[in-house]
């Protein structure tokens, strides 16, 4: 079974944490042990993983992305977004997390996002669970 | 089981779409539910998931690599296809896909792609098919 | 069940070829068929898969990085390490791969590297082996 995760992004570009949903997510099925699938169903938004102590650290992500991709550089693609797709591709659409003990299994300062490149959006995040013995 | 699917690409750098293929695949072996894993077993091409109805965002994504990581940039590999290999990891070589009612799921505007950087070349995807609850 | 690996990475940056132990973890479940999660639990280190026979490869890979997201840039994060952070984004920090007749399934050129950048330090690789039919 899929479960939707529904999240509405408040800016253009964003590390948006969904790392309590997710748990929420893993809570609601009741497994001890097994892999969580999560999967992000659209093209100029992406995944990642990384810190979600200092607020810093995303704002430094994503400016380094626009200063490798700038949203004003010259592109095919006409709809004025074009860096978002770019940006989306290297993050990446798909992370398998492990779980433990009813619990996304996370490093200390670890958290989960979906990156935004062309928000502010209504957005979905596909979890998908699997109990492993 | 592993299927092996077969791509010859038709040019140094492409993104080569090959989602109707993994769909094949998918139908294949019919089941409902479950994860399809993809692997590129290659050192100078990736995978990446990305739009595939405007062409112009293949091509813009393919040029920003390009800009970023040149083909002929101050590398150490001796080969001529360093920045192939830069790429292709910064695209990835894994991804885990969702299936329901017997198809992929994937966002309204999403193909997969196999993300050639040193071609033309013969290519392989390996594609894991696993059934779920 | 989770296996931790552990690591010693011998600089700040290094593409560290965990392939043998990823490996030997395979050996010790005796599994015929299946999956193997990797997964890094770190905030400045990643995952990626390249080639590890000519090891200027893994040089350019690093040495890309740091020209496309320098260790003395323009940061918010102020412990020095906030390239770390945006480089461990780019390569990612899980992978699925596939066990087949007891192996890993790897191209013939590829191994599988924990991405060091802010080392040296001591760092955990987490893997998760799930047979399949």
């Amino acid at each position: 079974m899929i479960k939707e995760l529904h999240f509405r992004t408040p800016s253009r570009a964003v590390l948006h944490d969904i790392t309590s949903q997710v748990q929420a997510a893993i809570r609601e099925v009741k497994i001890e042990s097994g892999l969580c699938n999560l999967y992000v169903p659209h093209t100029t938004a992406g995944l990642t993983i990384n810190e979600n102590y200092d607020p810093s650290v995303c704002q430094d992500i994503l400016q380094r992305l626009e200063a490798l991709v700038p949203m004003n550089g010259h592109y095919s693609h006409s709809e004025g977004n074009a860096d978002a797709h770019v940006k989306a591709s290297l993050m990446g659409h798909t992370a398998t997390l492990m779980i433990e003990k009813g619990q996304l299994v996370l490093g200390t300062w670890q958290g989960v996002f979906l990156a935004e490149f062309d928000g502010p959006r209504s957005r979905r995040v596909l979890v998908k669970i699997t109990a492993t013995p």
